[in-house]
């Protein structure tokens, strides 16, 4: 059975990242703090005060994160000579929620960060860590694991484990206010998605899909809505993927996450693009939640793009077929044990062509 | 800013239970568990495996607990000379979760119960606990409360901290299947009852909101349905009762709870029950909370008791004033600052007649 770990504190509220400093004196004593920061925020003023001592890396969100750059985000922490941080305090989206928690991991645990792809293969707490989402969909503020692509096997898999989960999280929706419109939708709809993915699977627990219809529900409230980025409505998503990720905790995403997975490794697309990109081609397996994705895109002036992998060659087919089958775990939470059966390669070509 | 603490971990589902054994492993090194179990379960297999040195308190619920009570326990604690226990596990309703809550504080802080009564005054961490309901709805296994009765001042009230909240869950609905079905529905209706609160409240915000709405819909689910009680059923009111916890933790209650109170500090009612007869006066105050209430109190065959207070002196009433309007937070929620000028002792009479 399943043991699920909440994240320790949460402030939410409009302004809760002022509560920042407070939160950090306790621990500053012989110590400092790592901010890892999007680069967006870069030449932005985030009203973050610093102190004498505090380092701040930007995490260049181009790309996803890679094993490689938790690696490196290591390696220029022990270049400082200042020994481990005594808290690290991640700004950002999935991406750079992700990467201050595999640095944590990382930093107590030694090693190389695709040592830890895996479940349960860390063995010590981290760093105290404090997260401060920027934009809301992802559910990383709430999850247990942190997802990175290794390079060298192409495979894309998280430090899924209860020291990956936030100490603390600051919860404050004036932050997401400049996100872009079209990533604040594609970002929300990742929420939407993985809980129609949890709440059509086979396993299923009722305390899983209270969170899922709940964060579904203001999701739809969000998207269904004239003005999906008032402030109203930016307070019931940063809500809703908080939740989303709670639920995730209690169960297992589905068809679209596996295919999502498998345009990010072989082409690059970003996760919460990539799930919408999938979705266009979900009628047949999640029929009312494609129609109503459809409706919310359009209810939103999102065109989602179209035609990303109409003039591949058989060889990256075959690349996106395996990469996509790999996830054994959702494709039969979705589809059954034989889900090879219904996803053959043909198949998977065809749904990919539709994309 | 409200900083809400978490339940460390949670486990559900049917037969969740038998993971305990598992959970004490790591803290029975040089130590023994203590439990509290509710006087119910005396003679009844709780399936619990106990092993050397661990001991186990019954708790009588006959009453609900006083300050008193919690001194009690610590005294046999200190009483068996074997120090302080690795970990305290509390099997039951709202009352023994509570006492679990308490000891387990005060162990660690010394002094009485009573010292700690009132919002942030406990200063270490208390034993390592483990909830276990037996009964849901009251929230207690994620509320960062533990409520007495100080008989000396009459005062019922908490020892609110961040200290009193669980470090591990288990949420095992095969646990509330022998639960008769009058306590059943009065305890699932608390959830009900402080998430409506908390939704008419000035107080609010989108994550109280969110867990306030999905709890009350689970509660919906269960009260309007055929067979309350089904294991299904069971399930969702015992992810109701959780989620109605994290709720109130975001939130304040509102007139409810403070007339509940009187009804408890000076009549001896019990906080579930109290509730529901208080519900029977809220007309004015929630009128449709009021019709689903009683419709769902007809669906389910629950005769809510009436007449409780007919007839009662003015001295009797007077107490009955004073300790509810003592309540100004939930009140001030609910009603304004000014709720004495809506509440004065003419008025307050007049609403315990209705019960």
């Amino acid at each position: 059975m399943n043991n699920s770990k909440n994240v320790g504190n949460y402030i939410f509220g409009k302004g809760a990242i002022k509560e920042l400093p407070k939160l950090l004196e306790a621990k500053r004593e012989n110590g400092y703090i790592l901010y890892f920061i999007d680069h967006y925020f870069q030449n932005r003023d985030l009203e973050i005060e610093l102190k004498d001592g505090d380092e701040v890396f930007y995490v260049d969100t181009t790309d996803e994160p890679k094993t490689e750059d938790i690696d490196r985000f290591r390696d220029r922490v022990l270049e400082l000579q200042k020994g481990i941080p005594n808290a690290i305090v991640s700004i950002g989206g999935g991406a750079t929620l992700d990467t201050g928690k595999a640095v944590s991991n990382l930093l107590t645990n030694g090693g190389k960060a695709e040592d830890y792809q895996g479940w349960d293969l860390v063995k010590l707490a981290g760093v105290y860590k404090i997260g401060v989402p920027t934009v809301s969909g992802t559910g990383a503020e709430a999850s247990r694991t942190c997802v990175m692509t290794n390079s060298k096997s192409g495979l894309k898999l998280g430090m899924n484990s209860d020291f990956t989960i936030y100490d603390q999280l600051i919860l404050d929706p004036s932050l997401t206010k400049s996100v872009p419109k079209e990533q604040y939708f594609y970002t929300g709809m990742d929420t939407y998605i993985h809980c129609i993915e949890s709440l059509n699977g086979r396993y299923r627990n009722a305390i899983g899909d209270a969170y899922s219809q709940q964060a579904i529900e203001l999701v739809r409230e969000v998207f269904h809505s004239e003005d999906m980025m008032s402030d109203e409505n930016r307070e019931k998503m940063m809500v809703a993927s908080y939740l989303g990720g709670c639920a995730i905790a209690n169960s297992f995403v589905g068809v679209v996450h596996p295919f999502s997975a498998g345009l990010s490794v072989v082409l690059g697309t970003h996760h919460c693009i990539g799930n919408c990109i999938t979705m266009n081609a979900m009628e047949e397996f999640y029929p009312k939640e494609y129609l109503e994705f459809l409706e919310m895109a359009e209810k939103q002036g999102i065109e989602v793009p179209k035609g990303i992998t109409k003039d591949l060659d058989d060889e990256v087919y075959q690349k996106l077929y395996n990469s996509t089958v790999i996830h054994s775990k959702p494709l039969s939470n979705a589809l059954g044990d034989d889900f090879e059966q219904i996803l053959d390669f043909k198949k998977v070509k065809e749904i990919f062509q539709k994309m």
